[in-house]
Formats: structure tokens, C-alpha cells, sequence
């Protein structure tokens, strides 16, 4: 029992959630989604322990539906037939540190490339992983540079590469082409390679963009991550890996070497993030989740319209729910929680995002800046 | 909205689990509390991105309540007062993965040492880091071989040190004593060193035990890793890790130069974790707390003892929540979850464990092997 200063607490918090949840605008997490109706599952200790395709002796888990969730996100970026694996992580970060490891494992003597504009956990899972990389110039659009990755990989091409893409920069949501980088490296005969593909923000509804974008296992990513919190709004971070079976059996036969089965990072997994996305998977069907990336790309080009109008030079890449701005006065972007960088900031229109939020932003902007409103 | 048939799926697996937990001994996992009093938070997404300690421009984090848990486990722990760090994990791997991080940054030239009876994650951890190791012999109780331990130690004494320390082996419950180990590294005048405590299963009541091991910052550990889904209980698998504050500000620098500030593993956290654990923390009491190890004590000493009378030949080491016992037949472990290896189960008797638990397993066994019950 809490006492009841502690009682007040908890509630005071929930108070200031609430209120804040009402004001943010600046990360991409969606908040039209409520998992309330999980809450008898908060009784007991689901606990996903290892490979969700193997069976497992402590019984309170969550893998059947684990991998109901693995195989949707499979259709989605249309991996191959039978030719992969996947499992529910703690997010992008674990994701991607994975598909990093997978690449590491299949090329040790790889170079990792990517684009001045990923975001900071890369070098982090870089340096983790002791793997040698180089950092490519992007455009001014967020996207990675072609021609210097062309030219940065004409010169190393005993050393293959691996591809590090961003399907959504964290800043400009820019799309890297894998497209693209498939036929610089085809033009450039590296056939040894590997692609991830850090769908964190974007994999939730890049295969429902029209035209769609060039970033999944048949557009020639070799993994994928992509996060379960921000547009499927799941309440706690969370993520969905996918890799091709063969390199995860790599991997597989070279843990079980070191005395260890378990193709996961982490060992305990939550088992209560599988129910939620499974929740979220199933009770919006395709056509809804696909009514709300229209709903919210609608919002997008209206803030884009708007802030535009009202001169605020705002710039927004082909179908992003990003829309990037110079940085408003520091009481504005506090108030509107608007994550900041080298003078810009910007508000992703997750599906939760209404016009009268844009409106207010708008109003704040030039209340701050001194023009009339 | 679920169809019927998914609504009928979810309480079909709430009833399976509900079943299940009540034939589970097995795992290190208390059941005896309950959740769901914080379901109000599951129609939001906390996200306690970064470092708890700094401040963060999305504001719906539960960083107040989570320096309010890992300062609660650096008092538990005799953390060096203003000297300490700490942050919410996902659980104890990622706890060690951390610590071992921090090892190898502070002595890029170390070696790690551990015994084989440390967890499986351990392997895969310094896989991931590409950290030099070395395997030590365990002694029968799964305590490592301090004899071992010294003669690999003295011919490598150009090679700073990393001790990785079981405080409380996966199979035996056994704990490496960082009291003995400490006395090693002195006596070969090793003054470069690191030691990791791995706590996950007794950190949650090692500062209970009367003699108390010889587990913590005061004894000499440079980081320790606990569970917080273990004895603490959490719906979720989470962890606290603690570190001296001069090696976490080492890789800050490190993380800074690599151009990132965060000094977390993963960047988007879990926000719900941290007031799971706090709320155990404040509901509980230190009193009710100290009472649920004692209970737990009682019910593993009358494990033992039935065990045993029952011809059974248990062990259990010093002041241990583990029970060992030669594998009964399969259909039995099945049953009561018991995780088994080389031909050895053993029952962990966390808070909500009961004699008629045990009675009844005890039975289920002497069935099964054809004896009069």
C-alpha cells in the first residue's frame, strides 16, 4: 500500500502527463492510442525469454503472439519467403545495434558507412561493437549523398561494405534510397555487402506511401528495424528487428559456439510490448492504420502550408510527417516540447496531431517573434 | 476495436497465464504483487530518454521517480556518496553489458575473467564488445575457484584485470566473493582493475542477508547490475545498473567525442519501468521488504529439508532462495517450469512460493519416479 502522500504523488503525476501530452508536437510518438485494456496482464510477469519460433520452459510468455507481430511487419517490408527472422525489441537502438551485429558477424572485415545525419545512437553502437566506419556528407534535405558515397567507396573496394540507410532522419525524416545505393555498389561490382535499413521512424508506414519508397528486403535491405512506440504508439519502447534467416543462423551457430543458443540481445525479453503491438495490429486492421497515415500526412503538408504562409521558411521532404523550421524563441519550443538542433526544429504530425495544435504553434511562434497574429 | 474472436484469444491467454503462474517454480521471478493500479499510465508514452540525472525537452519521462529507484539501490548497495551514476535498464543484461562497456573503457587492455557457471549472456556480452576473456574453473557449489582464479591472474600480470563477479549463479544461486577476490588482485599488487558485480538475482536482497556477502561498492565493485522483475517483482523485465561516477564520466567524454552525449545503452527508455519499481519500493517499505526475504529464506530451508528427507539429495548454498536437485522426469519439470541443465533443476523460492507448492511438487516427483507418496 502507498501512503497516501505517495498516492498523491502517483496522481499528481498522471496529472502532469496528461496535461503535457496535451502540448507536444516535437517526437514521434503517437498518441491516438490507448492500451488501458492490457492493464490485467500488469498482474503477472510475462517474461519472452529467447527465440520467439522456439519453445521455452517458463510458460508466461507472450511468443505466439510475439510472432503473429514479426510476421505482420515481415509482410509489410516484404521479406523474403521463409528466408527470415525476427523478434520484439526494446526499440530502434536494440534493433539496429542488431542488424550492426548481424553485418559484423557476416563481413568482419567490413566498413560501415552512413550519413552525417543518422542518428547519434549509431556511432554509439559503432564504437560498442568496435566495427570501423565512415561518416558520408548528406544533402541538404537530410538524404545521404550518392556521390559521396560513390567516391567514398570507389577507393575502398577491398573492404566491404555495409550500409547503414536511414529511412527517416531523426531531424529531416529524409529517405535514403536503397534503390540507389544497390546500384552505386552494382556499378562498382561490391557484390560482398550488407544493408541495414533503420526503419525506426518510417517503417511504420513507409508500405503504405505511394510511391513507395525504396527501403525494404526486396528493395535489397539484408535487416530492419523499425519502432513499435512512435506511429504504432505503443505506451513504452519498443521495436520489431528483421533480419534474413541465413545471417541470423550465422550468427546463431556462432553463439552456440561461445556456449550460448539465444539469437537475441537481450535475454529476459517484455512480453507485455508484443501484446501491445498485436493489440494495435488487430484492432485497427490494415485499412484504418492506413486511414491514419493519411489523416496525419494531411496535417503534415497543412503545417507545412501554414508556417509557410506565415514566412517561416519551413521545409518538409516528399510525403514526411516532418516539417522543419528555424527555432522559434526557447519558451516556445518548451512549451511545445520541439526537439532542437543547429538552429532548427520541427513537428512530426503523428496521427494524434490536429490543425488547432498547428494553429496554436503558429499563434505562439509569432506572439514570440513579435508579429501580429 | 478487437473482433470477438481476438478479444476471445486475449482472455483465453490472460486464463492460460493466470493458470500457469500458479505451477511455476522454476525462475527467479516473484509473483506475490500486482501492477495494475498503474494501468492509468498505459493511455500514455512515457519515454525516459537519456541520462535521468539531465534535463530533457520531452517531458513525459518518469526521470524523478527513476532517480528516486537507483538512489534507493546505491544506498542498498553502499554506492560511494557523490560518486555514483546509475539509470533504469531493461534488465540485467543490458546491466552487464554496461558494466563490461565501461571495463573495457577504462582498461582497453584488460582481461576479463568469469567463471563457468556465469550466465549465458555473459559470452554473448563480451562477443558483442570483442572484449579478451578468459574462463575460470567453478568450485561444486558453482562459488568460483579463487586457486584458478589466482594462477591465471599471476601469469598475466601485465594485463589489467576485469573481474566479472556471480553474485548468485544462474543454476546454484552461488556467490563469487568480492572480499576474496579483492585480497587476490592485492596480494599480486593488480592495482589496475575493474570489477563488475553481476547482482541480477540477489541484488534484490543481498543488503538483507546477515552475514551480509561480500557483493557491493563498500567491498569493492565498480558497477553492479540487478533485476528489478527478479525478487522486486516487475510486471516487465527491467534492471538497475550503478557505476562509479568517474568511469561513466570517462565514456561521456568518449561518447561526446564520438558526437553523443547520451550515456545510456539504449536511447529511448522505458518510462513505466522506473515507477514499477518505485512503487514496490514505496508501497513495500523497507520492513515488509526485509520480512519477504525472510519468508522466502524459510520456505527454501524447508525445501531443502523435505527434499532431502524425501531421499532427494537437494542442496542449497549459504542463505540461497535456490534449491538444487538431481532433474526429475521431464513431464515434471514441464509442469512446474523448472529450468534444468546437466542433469540438475532446481526450485527458486521467490516471495509468493508456498509449502504446498512445494509439497505438491514433491509429490508430482515421487510419483514420477514410482515412489509411495
Amino acid at each position: 500500500m502507498l501512503s497516501p502522500a505517495d498516492e498523491k504523488k502517483l496522481e499528481n503525476f498522471l496529472e502532469y502527463v496528461k496535461d503535457n501530452a496535451t502540448v507536444e508536437l516535437g517526437y514521434p510518438v503517437a498518441f491516438d492510442l490507448d492500451y488501458r485494456s492490457l492493464a490485467p496482464f500488469l498482474a503477472y510477469n510475462l517474461n519472452n525469454i529467447g527465440d520467439p519460433f522456439k519453445p521455452c520452459s517458463y510458460k508466461l510468455n507472450s511468443h505466439k503472439f510475439e510472432r503473429e507481430v514479426v510476421s505482420f511487419f515481415a509482410e509489410m517490408t516484404r521479406a523474403p519467403q521463409d528466408d527470415w527472422w525476427g523478434y520484439v525489441t526494446n526499440g530502434s537502438t536494440e534493433g539496429n545495434l542488431y542488424g550492426l551485429y548481424l553485418a559484423r558477424e557476416s563481413l568482419p572485415d567490413g566498413i560501415v558507412y552512413f550519413s552525417q545525419d543518422s542518428h547519434y545512437s549509431v556511432r554509439k553502437n559503432l564504437h560498442f561493437l568496435n566495427m570501423r566506419h565512415i561518416m558520408i556528407r548528406s544533402q541538404a534535405n537530410g538524404e545521404i549523398d550518392y556521390d559521396d558515397l560513390r567516391e567514398s567507396l570507389k577507393i575502398r573496394r577491398d573492404a566491404p561494405p555495409i550500409i547503414f540507410a536511414n529511412i527517416g532522419t531523426t531531424m529531416k525524416e529524409a529517405r535514403d534510397d536503397i534503390g540507389t545505393i544497390c546500384q552505386i555498389l552494382d556499378d562498382l561490382a561490391l557484390n560482398r555487402r550488407y544493408i541495414h535499413s533503420d526503419a525506426a521512424l518510417c517503417g511504420g508506414y513507409a508500405a503504405f506511401l505511394d510511391p513507395r519508397p525504396s527501403w525494404d528486403f526486396e528493395d535489397g535491405a539484408d535487416s530492419i528495424a523499425i519502432s513499435g512506440h512512435k506511429f504504432f504508439g505503443a505506451p513504452v519502447p519498443c521495436g520489431i528487428v528483421l533480419a534474413r534467416r541465413g545471417n541470423v543462423e550465422r550468427i546463431a551457430r556462432a553463439v552456440a559456439y561461445i556456449g550460448s543458443f539465444d539469437t537475441t540481445i537481450t535475454g529476459s525479453r517484455n512480453g507485455i510490448s508484443p501484446l501491445m503491438l498485436w493489440y494495435t495490429i488487430r484492432s485497427l486492421g490494415l485499412k484504418e492504420h492506413k486511414a491514419r497515415v493519411e489523416r496525419a500526412l494531411e496535417i503534415a503538408a497543412y503545417a507545412e502550408t501554414n508556417f509557410n504562409l506565415a514566412g517561416l521558411d519551413a521545409q518538409r521532404n516528399p510525403q514526411a510527417l516532418t516539417v522543419v523550421f528555424p527555432s522559434p524563441p526557447k519558451h516556445v519550443c518548451d512549451k511545445w516540447q520541439l526537439a532542437s538542433s543547429d538552429g532548427i526544429s520541427h513537428v512530426i504530425c503523428m496521427p494524434h496531431v490536429t490543425r488547432q495544435q498547428i494553429d496554436e504553434l503558429l499563434t505562439d511562434i509569432r506572439q514570440a517573434i513579435g508579429e501580429p497574429t
